[in-house]
């Protein structure tokens, strides 16, 4: 089938190349307000060819949607107004917001949310991978709100490119990704910030960093443009999620501060716990 | 030469197998408090043989002593009263402390304290690695005190590991390493406990979890009784650096409270700019 990617990033990029690669699709066109991207998408092969969001739907069995959620929320009604019988696809890291605007839209049945947990801390055409998504975990929203057609070339599109497909509630969603997911980037972000901080009275401080900091300041190199309004459309479940984590600090502070050894062990115990998640 | 290591875990561990496998040991002699350990280093070959304390120091030509800094300051000036010709060094990852702990000594210039920058999450005698050294950045404090025949040993066997040797003042270390190692376990540690509180609501929470979450909470699987000791030891750069961290988190979830994209914008390109440290 005819697939159209709108939004050449990371996520984009990486869709057009693994689907391409795989077969299903027979040919890639990629839409992208930045000129840059596009022209970057053409050389890199990520996509056959660039056209106008209208010609591309107009050329398109399926047309994917990874751009910033707020851009999401701006463009998904009007492409769902533009749609014949095409299957619109969106893979943002919020879902509430972003099914909320169409919830009422007459074509509503042809769109797929998702959000697949997949990234990188790289941006742009040039961040593209095509094994990004093998292997991991794929959210669909809303799946009754699908018609069955639209449901079946989505779970075809998440086996093609060997995904784990789970089913959620959009308030359910962005409550758990907000700790999950968004936590953890403010977590690195600022970790980043506080250590570029004392870095301008200290020079050479970076010559002593090993791969423990490197795993923590990692998702500190994430997009900006991406992730403020992700933080901006799931504020309150990332603000809870943040007074948690600003709680525990504070808690940890306080045991740092008394050299309450007990109270340092006992709390770091029972976060050793995380291992039973992680290595499971 | 023979070389006795004295605490057989991941650093201990992975010193004896790498140094046995360069050739540089002729005999590793394994000291351990913990009979489990002991007996697990023999069955996985890190060591030769195990011997008590005093009998391995006098049929050694170097120690090595890696267990947490709390005993290393309670063990280091029995060591070095016990020796007689042999090389001792550290691998704590505080060094104010220990080397006030044998300051005065007579044989201090005999003595070698060290940090190299290398470590997983994981503990005890199977989670050594011969690689783990290799390519990684070695610190050594207080060199003018080591004797020239203590430091020339010193940089042979760093050489032997493949590391790359740096110097520096114990405080300055101390200061520093609370910024881009101690701090970063203290979040990760926070990091976990605040997703495990929630997960005890949100059953299946984990199912979400991609590998930006793995990479921001895998040091807290790391070992509570090698870290209590290293904050307690190093409080008052960690407390400090925890403030920052902590005032930071606060401005943020200001902005997000305020919805200030262009704040939050703000925060995050300065955090970015860890990019220029990480990526070179």
């Amino acid at each position: 089938m005819n697939i159209t990617v709108v939004g050449l990033g990371l996520i984009g990029g990486s869709l057009a190349l693994s689907l391409k690669e795989s077969g299903f699709a027979k040919k890639i066109i990629g839409v992208d307000n930045k000129e840059n991207h596009t022209s970057e998408a053409l050389e890199l092969n990520l996509v056959d060819e660039c056209q106008d969001l209208e010609t591309a739907i107009a050329n398109s069995d399926l047309i994917l949607i990874a751009i910033p959620v707020n851009a999401i929320v701006e463009i998904l009604p009007k492409i769902m107004s533009l749609i014949d019988l095409q299957i619109v696809m969106d893979f943002g890291s919020t879902k509430e917001a972003i099914c909320e605007t169409i919830s009422n839209h007459p074509k509503r049945e042809q769109f797929v949310a998702a959000h697949p947990m997949a990234g990188t801390e790289n941006t742009g055409p040039s961040a593209a991978l095509s094994g990004l998504y093998s292997g991991k975990v794929n959210i669909i929203c809303e799946k009754d709100k699908s018609s069955e057609r639209a449901l079946k070339t989505a779970l075809k599109l998440f086996q093609e490119l060997s995904m784990n497909v789970i089913y959620m509630d959009p308030v359910e969603h962005d409550k758990h990704i907000a700790y999950v997911s968004h936590l953890s980037h403010i977590s690195s972000f600022m970790l980043g910030m506080t250590v570029l901080d004392i870095e301008k009275d200290e020079k050479n401080i970076f010559n002593m960093a090993g791969s423990g900091f490197q795993s923590t300041v990692r998702l500190a190199m994430s997009s900006p443009e991406m992730w403020a309004p992700i933080f901006n459309q799931n504020s309150k479940n990332v603000k809870s999620a943040l007074t948690e984590y600003i709680r525990y600090l504070q808690i940890f502070k306080e045991a740092l501060e008394e050299h309450n050894s007990e109270k340092m062990l006992e709390l770091m115990k029972e976060a050793n716990d995380i291992r039973r998640v992680l290595k499971k």
